[in-house]
């Protein structure tokens, strides 16, 4: 199973909306085939798997993070698929939360005389889909936040200056995160001031393009913006406030870029209905960059499901440009609190990752 | 020699004005007697380790971590007593920076005979050291900068709420380093906010007394202080301005507060001079404490030699208490960096370790 939950963690990023899912097959003790969810989410990993063990899967134990599907899709449903193949017994993960499935593909299995087990890296492989899980029973995709701060948790000086406080170790690792995640979503501040591209920078990472999403209540970010001069290479979605007039959103759409009507709340958008929209359009995955303020807002919400922190080994003292903008805090109990589930060194920085207290989840954010 | 070092730690915040030095007499391949500076500085860790060696000493190898002195102080020099007992070999791990010393100690013992051989473990010995030698060559001590802060740098809420942000397990390994040190600093905000009483409350920890010293150009640390009303129990140092009148001083001094003058510069004390009485003082070892003024402090003139920075896993937002002061920074190349040496948890928080970036040392803050 700690094989299959490896090669399933290869199609986050590449699978939304559909749960990234790993098989491995064994038969004699011998691994005949692996399989994990392809980009855009066909085919499925038992597919794969299957496809690679050939006549070997008859008599075969399948090793599945997710239950198999037992519905029709675009293809036949993996249950059938591998009752066919002859496959002797399969270890499921964790049951499939979406209501097609929800215990039908188990079912379906054991009805064909196949040995079912559940529950063998449940908590692992629930960590793996919590995007798409969340996505499926909340509505809502899975947000980490990603900060890169000096000590003191500033990022900037008190002149604006930010490039760089990580070392580039740091930011490679910022890109590999990002291309596990299926949409980034900034403000429309870090669009003026920094005017980033937010692609992940990394060769073979991210075959499905991210989709780029700005919180821009006012409609701020500029038409000759690297995001929206590269819309129609590379998704480029602008959230802003319902009942914008036809004529400012225009140039936006001819330029490529798409638009979603959220509503407005103080001091921005509502970003509830923000990421519910972004769920809507199968979104399981956000990875927040920037800024202080959207970092802030989401914090204040409580949408923040995971935390990616780098911090350098630099004081810059009580001038510099916050992390966070207030949330305001009455009293400290109030703060928010997550659990640390790793610290590791990445250059001249380090790197931790907290989850959502009350997640429970054995994983890290990376994943 | 590493067995050496780790004893020679012991003596940390125990032994100032003098080294905190480990020596293991082995013979035969077994370990015949260990001995490190005792409270106070005397006696030395040889003359311990030959007291448990008795006659076993004569031929053995002694493993010491400072070169053995050689001049008459309140004891006879160490050298000869290892000479006298018969010790065959002397491994030393660095030379003493102490002029009186300074390679005499090994060259009588080479004189005498013994087979002298230096440098084994000599990074980790300087580090144990550091104290001691950057009183010895630059007449200022050793600083220890120790932060408490969220993830975002922030040491209080915007209505000065502290307690707690830290677990405590945080706290208690926070007292374990502050009895490593022979003092600890604080600015008057410090004392004013929080009225600290500053001892290490750790059982069996800091047998000598933890010389607790003020920053405060303008005496406003209260007469009914914690501090000041302990005064007769534990070492209180209050560095101020010079010229402060006589009548001023009176019932801090009638209290058993010692006044240390020293001159005042933009925005407070010139700390160079306040650094400079302290190591007159013989003080090797200076944990700094609070609070963001004197960190800002402490950066800007580059006193700062290692930091504990123990982060706790909450957010507090940019309304709350930076943990430094501004510094300011023209430029982000301005910054003050440091090289991370460890990071590990304690409890829900993290202790991260910092050197100061040209030190190559070989060994964390906590030694």
């Amino acid at each position: 199973m700690a094989a299959a939950l490896s090669v399933a963690r290869r199609g986050l990023g590449n699978t939304w909306p559909n749960p990234a899912v790993g098989c491995v097959l064994v038969r004699d003790g011998r691994v005949v085939g692996r399989g994990w969810t392809q980009p855009g989410g066909r085919p499925h990993a038992e597919t794969e798997a299957l496809a690679r063990a050939g006549e070997q899967a008859r008599g075969a134990t399948a090793y599945v993070t997710l239950e198999p599907c037992s519905h029709w899709g675009r293809t036949p449903p993996c249950c059938d698929a591998l009752i066919q193949a002859g496959v002797a017994r399969v270890v499921v993960a964790t049951g499939d939360p979406d209501p097609r499935v929800d215990g039908r593909g188990l079912q379906r299995l054991r009805d064909a005389g196949v040995i079912v087990e559940l529950g063998l890296g449940g908590a692992e492989a629930r960590a793996v889909n919590a995007g798409f899980a969340r996505r499926i029973t909340r509505g809502l995709p899975l947000v980490t936040l990603k900060l890169a701060t000096t000590l003191d948790g500033r990022i900037a000086t008190a002149g604006g200056e930010s490039q760089w406080i990580t070392g580039p170790e740091a930011r490679r690792e910022a890109h590999a995160i990002r291309a596990r995640h299926d949409a980034i979503l900034v403000g429309s501040g870090t669009v003026l001031a920094d005017d980033p591209e937010l692609t992940p920078r990394l060769p073979g990472t991210a075959r499905v393009p991210l989709a780029r999403v700005v919180a821009d209540a006012r409609l701020r970010t500029p038409l000759d913006s690297r995001l929206v001069l590269t819309a129609r290479q590379v998704p480029t979605w602008i959230a802003t406030r319902t009942n914008q007039r036809p004529g400012v959103l225009a140039p936006y759409l001819e330029a490529g870029v798409q638009i979603l009507s959220v509503p407005r709340t103080r001091p921005g958008l509502d970003l509830g209905a923000l990421l519910g929209a972004l769920a809507q359009r199968g979104v399981t995955r956000v990875m927040a960059e920037g800024g202080a303020g959207l970092a802030a807002a989401l914090l204040r919400g409580g949408f923040v499901d995971r935390i990616a922190w780098f911090h350098a080994p630099g004081i810059m003292g009580g001038d510099g440009l916050p992390a966070v903008q207030p949330l305001p805090l009455a009293t400290l109990s109030a703060m928010p609190r997550f659990r640390r589930v790793a610290s590791r060194p990445v250059g001249t920085d380090w790197l931790t990752e907290l989850l959502r207290e009350e997640d429970q989840e054995a994983c890290s954010p990376g994943s």
